[in-house]
Formats: structure tokens, C-alpha cells, sequence
């Protein structure tokens, strides 16, 4: 029975060892009083736990000492006032715990950070303290060993790569998170990304699958697409979310899987699902063939202010029917014509319906017109447009101020793809620089979440404060890097 | 060898078990969103830990949920804005905690709290929680099924009996605690009081000899002093503080131990500090036999602002010497006649040095000749005085405004003793009900630190919120009223 326990039982089969690093910072021990502080730097970018000895310099320290420890994932974190966050979201993501210590001891912190730089100020203590023996217990499911040189020729690209592979590393513990600082969910478009990033990488097959059956166990909604997300800390939660191009994209993921892996009884425990999600997908078609808004679920695309995502959306649909159709071809699967034929159905009426000959671009009277880059690199991704038209299409857009650019380094991903499609091997290699080489540039250990190059204080949730800086949907490059051999 | 690591070793082998209970307070689930807050009743006065689960409701808590987390040994405690705090006492010791939870879980809290009432605020939670299974895990060292009934047939004595039991038991732990909310050290002052009233209760012989043994370890200062108080969590740790008062009581509570137990074994290992503690005393006298200012240390007496105390230690030095020599005389000890003719000799000069014809009062011109109640309590204790005329001495001071009166319960205390000394039962039972009676009055389920009847927001620190609404220097009503069978 391929029901919900049979999923769940999976997932657990393919439970991810996690590896564990102590890592010392630089400074070893702090003499201090009241209203002093200290910053901490690990080296490195790291998810876990912190721990340190307490104890008293000469007198007893008589009533209990007050801590307040802060984590930062840059310097620019450690130096925020957080008491000044404005920002749409939780402000219990803020890293920063007060904690009262009674008397001397090792105090081991309950809770996991992500930080590179740990800042420690003394709120209160009656008489001096020392703070030694600090010490932060790194955990991830990434074995670097498995990690080869970058191999290109490049240098920006080799430290890009790095990066990569360390936001990669940073965010696989006991499943794909999509930020270990914040959200810390399995989201089905970081999913894709991360597992393609760690098929040339760490190679952690288990990973990928416990993910994959993760999602097959979630509860589909009435009109039968996939959960966007689930949690399984500390037992599994199906999530209230639906987003269309996530449900299409796990098709993509699994596709992406069995390319990899020729893992065939993975396959043949998904395939059902993947089906029914196009299928769920293709009832949502006008007679055009053009997909339509439904209620209770959006699409993602980009975190993009005004973003219109139907024309997105539709490539989505085409760029997940190829691939899917792909496989049933490349595996016998009689259903391989079905999707073929529909693949080829709906490609044309995009060409037919979406195109607007005086724009020279496709728009959507669903978008109210919108011109977007994201319309244009989802149709050439669909294949709807492809060669030399499709090459001045992308340039032009992206040229284009009065067009909705990409925000996330989710959405560049998909740019950077649609380029390689389109055999712009060099201008992808310019856009990886411009972007994540920009981050790099700044001093980042890790992608983040968002970077728009000329705001550097850019954030999808109205305060830099909360934005995640090590985070999974911005770790392809390496993937680009490698795959192309750039 | 009976040096430091003898002395440590001996507490250790009267290390007392901890005997926990599990409280489930009168609420057993809060669902709530931010900002609710619920007050939970644990019934009683408890020391230990607190502990409750934490899940959703219905939807994922997507973000870590923020709680704040205090406990009152009272409700006006509860009910105080401690951000307001005022007093001398670092703010640390006020009970509450700030705690932020990532997922669903049961939560444990690290610190140890002293209260009767646990209030928390959902200070952030961005969906319905609920909070269930709330328990209190409360330790004591004291075996309350060896405690017999009061046996006292007044009403209001039998209350004050059963609220001192709980005072003693909740300050009994791995040692006599001052207070299990703050300060949670071993002083001598308070193990002398807590000791005698468990003759009278759960009759913990173990923690007696530990807490004796502790201070025989403790570092005595340049005039060989026994330290004030000791700490022993998380290592043995000697105070800094040198108490003349406290070093000497500390040979009256060898004395009450060997009373009560008639062991040898004991006696014999702290014979030799007590003898040392008055020949350190005897060697700060001066021609007259008056003992003089010294450096570095101090007495203590009462918590009284500006009171003198040059004539009430004198007191503590000859109540002292009596209880001493007559255990010489007991065990049949060479030096009975050495302290005896000490004592008479003291004694004496009191009468002649301290005594003020004109004001019919003891005072000193060391105490600037203040007049205080306290003075003529140690006189009287110290047997410099007695019968009719210390009776009168004792009526007339304490209704004299101009005098100094008690403020502690420790001194009050003292002040039953010598009623009782001077056979005044019926006047000790009336102090008792109206000191510690005013407590069961308002509601005490254990005895405070500091009551003022006059003043309900007397704190000798400068703020009431500090105060210990359960300390070990306030159990004693219950030794006079099973002693004297009041």
C-alpha cells in the first residue's frame, strides 16, 4: 500500500546520518564585568549548538548572572539593533537569547543557530566572570569529503563555487532545509535546487529521497496538488500551503532523481504522483489550453513586489511536461504519448495565445499585460520560443527598466538556465559573476536569501534584519559551474 | 588529619537524598495566542522545576514562539512590574525568564525556582498554541512523614507551626538554604536556627553534620574567624564575609547538635575550631574585657538601619561561652574551667563597663551609646541580667520608640528566647502571634525574610520585590512552640 505510512516509512529509511564538527573560535576566554562584550568568530558559517564554561574570576559571584548571546550570520547582524525590526515576520527569528546562569557551570544552549560570529554582552554580574572554553558543535548531513575541486579555470568562479558548497553543506541536516537560520522547512523549489546542487557535490542520495517521500506522504489538496511544504521536526506536518509551480517542480525533482540515480524503485513509488500533479495541473486549462487562477493556492516564481505569475506559471507546466515526458519515454512507460501530446498542445497555444506581436514578447490578459523577465525565461524554458528570437527576447527584457526584473536568486537560477538552453554560455557566466560573485565580493561565507546589487538592504519582508543569509535556493551556481564545466 | 579535604570528605558522606514530588498545578492546558497569559496555582510553596508541553493548535507554528516565564513565591510578587525594581540586590535574582521555542516540544526549564504561582505570557506566537501538562518537580531534603502534629492547642499557633515546617522544608535541600529563591547559600546564622527547628521536625541529623562540616572546611581570616557562609554548587566555595557573631553562634550550633545527638564522633572532630572560634573572640577584648572594633570584618545582629552592635555581639560572645563551657563540663573536657572562669569574668565586667545607671540600659560608647532592644536581648541571653529586672528592662525598651527595635525575624527570634528565658511564656506566645501570626494572616504559605506588621513593603534591600518569601531564619516558632509545648 503506497499510502501515507508507507511514505513516512520511507523517509525514514533514508534518514540522513548528521556529522558533527566542534569548532573553537578565535578568542578562548573573556574576563568581564557588567556592560561588557565580546564577538566571537567561528571562521566559517556553521549550524548548531553553542556551548562555554562559566565561572567566577576570584569572588563568588553571588546572584545569578545575566547573558544576552547573539548570532550573527555576518558582522551586519551582530552590529543590527533588533529592537528596531520592523519587518513582516516573527521577530522570534532575531538570533538573541537573554539567559540567567545561577552559579558555575558548562552551559550548553538549547536551542540550534546559524552564525558565523557569536557576540556575548555581560547584562549583569556582581562581581568579574570568565567565559572560556567557547565551543559550537556544527551539525550537517554534507560529507565534504565527497566534495571534488571546483575544476574551472576561473577565479571568481572557483570561490563562487565554494560558497556554494558551503550554503549547500549549511542547509542539509536531517532533510533539505531552505534557510537554517529562518523558516527551516522543506520548501519543494529549494528541494529541486538543493538536490541538484548536491548531485554534483556531496552526492547524498538518501537525502534526496527521504525528501522526495516526504512530500509524497504530505495531503494533497482538493484539486490534488502536493502540499508546498512540510515540517518534520519533531513529527511530520503536512503544510497548509499550495503553490502551483512548487507541485509542478516536484515532477522536475523527481525527474531530475532518476536521471541522476536510475533508481527505479524511487521511481516507481512516485511516478503515480507525479502524474496526477499534471494531471491536476491540466484541469485547470481554459479551452485554449491556458492555464487559470483557482482558489486557495498561488504561484511563487519570485519574491517580486506586483509580480503578475500566469504566463510564469504556464511555462512551468510545458518545462515540467518535457521532462516528464522524457522520462516515460526514457523508462516505457505507455503513458509517454499522452503528455507528448499535450506537451505539443499547449506549447503551441502559448505561442498562439501568450505572444503579443507589438510588444514582441509574451504577456498574459491574466497578468493584466504584465511584461516580466520571468514570463519570457519561463516560455523559453517551456521551449515555446527558442533560438536567435529567443536569444534577443532575453536580452531585450533584461535591458528592458519598464520590465519586472529578478529579485531572488531562486528566480536567477532560472535565468542563468534559460541562457545555457539557449547556448549563452558566456553571458551566463557574466550574470553568475554579477550576482553571486557580487555576494561574494561583499564577504559572504554563504548565499544568501536575497541580494539585489544596487539595494544592498533589500528585503522580501520589509527589514534586512530577518533576511536569511545562508540559504538553499541560491546554491546553483556551483551546479551551472560544474555541469558546463564554466 | 582533620584538615580541609577531612572536613569535605565528612560532608560528603552526610550528603542528604533529595526526595522529589511532582506538582500539577490547578490548570492543566492554556490554548492562547500572543499576548494571552495565565496564571497557574501550584497550591503550595515549591523548590524545584518546571516543566510543561508546547504543540500547535491546528496550523504549523511557522516561527519560534517567544514566552515569558514568572514565578511568585506570592501572588503581589506575580503581580509586580519587575522591570521597576529599585533595590540594592541584583535584579537577577527576580524570577523570570525569557524563552523562545522553535517546534513542538516539552520543555523543560534548566533553573531552579522557588514559588507558589507560575505566570506566562505568550509574549509572540504568529499561530493558536497550546501549553498542556504542566509539573512542577519539587525537591527537599526533609522527610515530611517524620514530622508529628503540633500538638499545640491554639488554633493560631497550630497554623504557625505547620507554616514554619514548610519554611524549614523548603530551605532544606542539599544544605540549609538561607532562601530558596535568593541568596541559596549556607550561612552559619540561619543553619544555627534551621538546625535547632528540625530537632523539633524531620530530625535530618545527615544535613546538620554536613552543613558543620562545611564551615570546619571554610578558610578562616587572619584573627582565625570561621567564614560567614560557604557555597558548595557546583564546588565548595569559602565566603569572603567574616562574621564575629556568626563565627561564635557557629559553637552554638556545635553545641545544640551534640545536645540533641550526644555524638561524639562529631563533637570531637569541631571541638578544636570551637575553642579556637572563642579564642579568637577572647583575643579582641580589651583591659576591661570589652570587645573592640576589628578590621576587615563585621557583626550582624539584625538587618536594622543604623543599628550598633558592639553590645549585642558582646552578648553573642558570652550566650556563647555559657553553652560552651557547659558542654566541657558534659563531656568531662580539661578546659571547662579555662571558659568558665572566662565567662564569669565577662559576664561581670558587662555589668560593670555596659550598664547605664541613668538610662537603666545597657549601651556602649562604641555604640555612641545608641540604645537598642537588641543590646539588652543579649545581655539578657547572656545571663549579664535576669529576673525581675530584666524583665522590666525588657518591657520598658521595647516599648520605648527611642529605642532600636528588632526588625528580622531572625532577631525577633532571639527576642522569644530570652522572653522565654526569663519565663514570660504567655509574652513570647503574644510576640509569636503577632509577628509571625501577621504572616499567616496575609496569607503566608511560608515565613518571609523580612515582616514589618507596621510596614508591608519593608525590604532591607530597598525594594520588596527581592525579598524571600521563604527564609530558613523565620521556621523557629515552631522549636518554642514544640520546645515550650506553647
Amino acid at each position: 500500500m503506497k499510502d501515507k505510512n508507507y511514505f513516512l516509512s520511507k523517509a525514514q529509511e533514508n534518514y540522513p546520518e548528521l556529522i558533527y564538527t566542534d569548532i573553537t573560535p578565535d578568542i578562548t576566554d573573556f574576563t568581564a564585568v557588567s556592560g561588557d562584550s565580546i564577538i566571537l568568530d567561528l571562521g566559517q558559517h556553521a549550524v548548531g549548538h553553542f556551548s562555554f564554561s562559566f565561572d567566577r574570576v576570584n569572588v563568588f559571584v553571588d546572584a545569578p548572572v545575566r547573558l544576552s548571546i547573539k548570532f550573527g550570520e555576518d558582522m551586519r547582524e551582530i552590529n543590527d539593533d533588533f529592537s528596531q525590526y520592523k519587518g513582516v515576520l516573527s521577530e522570534t527569528w532575531l538570533q538573541e537569547e537573554i539567559i540567567n546562569i545561577d552559579f558555575p557551570q558548562r552551559v550548553t544552549m538549547n536551542r540550534r543557530f546559524a552564525c558565523r560570529f557569536i557576540k556575548i554582552t555581560v547584562e549583569k554580574a556582581n562581581r568579574p566572570i570568565k567565559l572560556f572554553d567557547f565551543s559550537f558543535r556544527a551539525s550537517t548531513s554534507a560529507d565534504i569529503s565527497a566534495l571534488s575541486p571546483s575544476g574551472s579555470k576561473d577565479d571568481l568562479l572557483r570561490k563562487i563555487d565554494n560558497v556554494a558548497a558551503n550554503t549547500l553543506k549549511e542547509c542539509m541536516q536531517t532533510f533539505f532545509e531552505d534557510g537554517p537560520k529562518r523558516d527551516r522547512r522543506l520548501w519543494i523549489g529549494d528541494l529541486r535546487l538543493e538536490a541538484l546542487t548536491d548531485y554534483y557535490t556531496f552526492n547524498n542520495l538518501e537525502i534526496v529521497r527521504r525528501c522526495l517521500y516526504l512530500f509524497a506522504a504530505g495531503e494533497c489538496n482538493k484539486l490534488g496538488f502536493l502540499p508546498s511544504f512540510v515540517y518534520e521536526t519533531p513529527y511530520y506536518h503536512s503544510g497548509e500551503t499550495y503553490i502551483e509551480d512548487y507541485a509542478l517542480l516536484y515532477v522536475v525533482a523527481v525527474c531530475d532523481y532518476y536521471e541522476h540515480s536510475k533508481d527505479t524503485d524511487t521511481l516507481n513509488d512516485l511516478i503515480d504522483i507525479c502524474k496526477s500533479q499534471l494531471d491536476s495541473f491540466y484541469a485547470t486549462l481554459d479551452k485554449n489550453l491556458i492555464a487559470t487562477r483557482q482558489d486557495g493556492w498561488f504561484a511563487f516564481i519570485d519574491w517580486c513586489p506586483g509580480l503578475e505569475i500566469m504566463t510564469s506559471l504556464q511555462g512551468v507546466y510545458i518545462y515540467t511536461l518535457e521532462r516528464f515526458a522524457d522520462l516515460l519515454k526514457a523508462i516505457g512507460d505507455d503513458d509517454f504519448e499522452k503528455y507528448k501530446s499535450i506537451l505539443l498542445k499547449v506549447r503551441s497555444a502559448c505561442r498562439k495565445y501568450l505572444y503579443d506581436e507589438n510588444k514582441k514578447a509574451f504577456v498574459n490578459s491574466l497578468d493584466n499585460n504584465q511584461l516580466s523577465v520571468h514570463s519570457q525565461i519561463w516560455m523559453i524554458l517551456g521551449g515555446v520560443i527558442d533560438g536567435e528570437k529567443a536569444v534577443n527576447l532575453l536580452s531585450e527584457c533584461l535591458e528592458d527598466r519598464t520590465a519586472k526584473q529578478p529579485c531572488t536568486p531562486y528566480m536567477h537560477h532560472y535565468v542563468v538556465e534559460a541562457m545555457l538552453k539557449l547556448g549563452l554560455n558566456e553571458t551566463a557566466v557574466q550574470y553568475i559573476k554579477n550576482l553571486w560573485g557580487g555576494m561574494v565580493v561583499l564577504g559572504a561565507d554563504t548565499f544568501w536569501e536575497a541580494y539585489v546589487p544596487d539595494d544592498p538592504d533589500f528585503s522580501p519582508y520589509n527589514d534586512r534584519m530577518i533576511n536569511s543569509l545562508c540559504h538553499a535556493w541560491s546554491c546553483t551556481p556551483l551546479y551551472f559551474i560544474r555541469k558546463y564545466r564554466l
